[in-house]
């Protein structure tokens, strides 16, 4: 066996007491009272990357929160991968709705409960203890390594595609490996080659200066919150179907082999719907549901606020009501042709009762498809096969990763999405945990893909 | 010049003083953890009560806030009026658009800014310091007086008719005098002989049992902020009609005259845009605006909220949605019914894709329309007439004083709406504010009433 695979397999439990030092700060990007957190963060990963032996370790500065950059270049002739991921985390409420404090890492059932547990510090950290084991035990890396860890993916990353442009030398690669996703089921280890892109709006409509009484004024003028309730359910018919004019028209279709492949894949849509406890599944008509998640564009209110909404009753009518909507898009979508057909069709279907701002509020990410028969895909096939003793499957993801459109344009090199997460593991959601079974296998499998990546030809 | 009339024109500006202190207190009677705040402002009255020279000064407990009670009753063959009243406010949320703090009471051009001012403290306070005003400079009152300040108004009055059936005998009066109501405009002193009624509910629609990542999920259960405004956009028309089923069958119509001589009142619907900084007046068709508000039932959104409502984007796909709907009702609606009604309608409008909890979460208050000819309201219009040197006018509201619906039904006497509120005093709103000449007015009225009563045979 490898020293590397040893040295891991020999410090299973004390990894996890490393983790948790990393998950107890929060660093939630979209909160400007936690930039020191975020900054906090990234101080932490780049002393990890100083003691396991990276080198040219820099905290480098963006319009918003930094990248984390560090490198090891001393494997000549072979290829050189760039590994991203990020060290911000998803905003942790509704509080009251975890069992353990979301910064108070804690382990139940052999799983590890803590905001970022799997998106995204424990993956980045999964890649970092995978480099640890080589170097501490071999003193070198089977190949180059750059590492790109950044501060903005939960916020859309706004700042990257320029940090990207900016360093483009710096970050040069043959292949970049991305651990940011979910496998399909505990036992099913998978290889992401879809995602899904994303334009993020937030809808303001105003009736009123400000709020009124609704027993003095109600009945006289339009009430914003009906206003906005009515263009959000005009934005989707009652099949599940996006009704902006033009939206379907760069969709990819599904090739009848492509459904076929979906439906083979280990998916039971009864047991997705009862790990949700849903009443029902619903969605596009005419597809299954992971052709809706994984192929399929959407639509979703991801917040809806209005008027009063604390203990008790209030008789206010409401002066203004606010959403926020975003688009999930799939090949050959343009994040920038939807994001104008969104903010033309609501224009035309607000009322001229209220006055209407819409704006985009978060990066764009385009959608993005690679092919499963690409050699540096197989060597990846090859560690995972070896890190959990298991053939992975090739999946989708409905998730987006912006950065990934983002390589793929700029560095013109594929992407290795090597993700470790389970479907049901909270991202984005209260008791968001990480399984540490994955977990240990992910870093079996890491120390693998760097033996594999040493002998393809990647280029 | 009678010598409580004088008594009340020497100390204008004093007196604007005292009720500075009342106002400072935060009584928010829908919140917990005010209720320190609200015992504070009953004991507040009961002291001001007894430096006045009233008798029998009880705070009482209800099942929540409890009632202060004072009376008077030494003037035999005289009748008795009981004022009632409310120390409780509304929340004062948002508290960003506060231009100074609501519980600052702070005069500007001639207005004094702050939670109560106009609704309800200003007006108990007016009645204080007319009763003061004779106390003082008499020693006695021309009538017998029993004064109840209720600490749950803005709650919807949940523990007051089984109150006031407790203390039927105790509370017996002539007539009853409110003063909890706005004028038409500046310079158009009013009597209010009509109120809408009120049901108020929460629906709580619930998806999935937490929140999801919106890429990973969205598309493939239902939104309960879909769901939800689903069910809402349902409850009205494009014509502003509520489409409930039987909704309208009680409503009574307006008579002809009646609309004629609501149509002669001195309103203006443009200025009333204006006023509002609203783009459009809307609302049911076939009516004009005091029309809908005083003599049409009318259903809003007091409430919305759903997934994530922060700063920034947060890609969630929402478990659950929440609305707080209500309905001002007009004579002859019963409010039981109409809620027997909205709640079956709104069971029949959810998707079967979500769980649905619809339930009342404030007191009902029934429609109330009065006579007026009767002796006690004419008395009342000589009293506004010497106090305002002006003859009011008789209108009607869209608000809901529960209480007076009660007290007809239980003490089978008149009651007499006096209110001195402004429509753009925003009660229930940010910088609730009360203009000092009315208040200044509204003393001298009151002062008036008490003589004029003495030689009116109310029963």
């Amino acid at each position: 066996m490898h020293p590397a695979i040893t040295y891991i397999q020999d410090r299973r439990d004390a990894f996890v007491e490393e983790l948790k030092a990393f998950l107890r700060i929060p660093s939630v990007s979209t909160k400007s009272e936690h930039k020191g957190d975020v900054q906090k963060a990234a101080e932490w990963l780049a002393g990890e990357m100083r003691r396991i032996g990276l080198e040219h370790i820099q905290i480098l500065p963006t319009a918003g929160h930094p990248v984390v950059y560090a490198d090891w270049l001393h494997a000549p002739g072979k290829p050189t991968a760039l590994i991203y991921g990020h060290y911000d985390v998803q905003p942790p409420e509704p509080l009251d709705l975890w069992i353990t404090g979301p910064f108070e890492p804690t382990i139940r059932s052999g799983e590890l409960y803590a905001r970022g547990a799997v998106d995204d510090k424990g993956q980045v950290f999964m890649h970092l203890k995978a480099l640890e084991a080589h170097l501490k035990t071999q003193g070198t890396l089977p190949v180059n390594v750059k590492l790109l860890i950044e501060g903005e993916e939960e916020i859309g990353s706004p700042n990257l595609d320029a940090f990207v442009l900016k360093h483009l030398d710096q970050i040069r690669a043959d292949v970049v490996v991305i651990s940011d996703t979910a496998m399909m089921a505990k036992g099913v280890p998978g290889i992401t080659h879809g995602l899904r892109g994303l334009v993020y709006f937030q809808i303001d409509v105003e009736g009123t200066q400000s709020d009124l009484h609704s027993g003095s004024f109600g009945g006289s003028v339009v009430n914003p919150a009906f206003a906005l309730a009515q263009i959000l359910i005009q934005l989707k018919d009652k099949n599940g179907r996006i009704t902006i004019p033009g939206f379907y028209d760069d969709v990819r279709r599904l090739s009848g082999e492509e459904r076929r492949s979906l439906a083979r894949l280990p998916f039971s849509e009864r047991k997705f719907q009862k790990d949700l406890a849903a009443p029902a599944l619903f969605g596009e008509k005419g597809f299954t549901t992971l052709e809706r998640i994984w192929a399929r564009p959407t639509l979703e209110i991801n917040g809806l606020v209005s008027g009063f909404i604390g203990e008790g009753a209030k008789t206010v009518l409401p002066g203004r009501a606010m959403a926020k909507v975003s688009m999930r898009l799939v090949p050959n979508q343009d994040p920038a042709k939807i994001a104008r057909l969104f903010t033309r069709h609501v224009k035309r279907l607000c009322p001229k009762t209220v006055r209407l701002i819409v704006r985009e509020i978060s990066g764009r990410g385009a959608p993005w498809l690679a092919p499963t028969d690409h050699p540096a895909m197989q060597a990846l096939a090859r560690a995972i096969q070896k890190g959990f003793g298991k053939q992975p499957v090739f999946t989708r993801t409905g998730g987006t990763i912006p950065v990934v459109a983002t390589f793929t344009r700029l560095l013109k090199v594929p992407s290795l999405l090597m993700g470790i997460g389970l479907p049901d593991e909270n991202a984005h959601a209260p008791n968001e945990k990480l399984d540490l079974d994955n977990l240990h296998h992910g870093m079996l499998s890491a120390a693998h893909l760097w033996l594999e990546l040493a002998q393809t030809q990647v280029r």
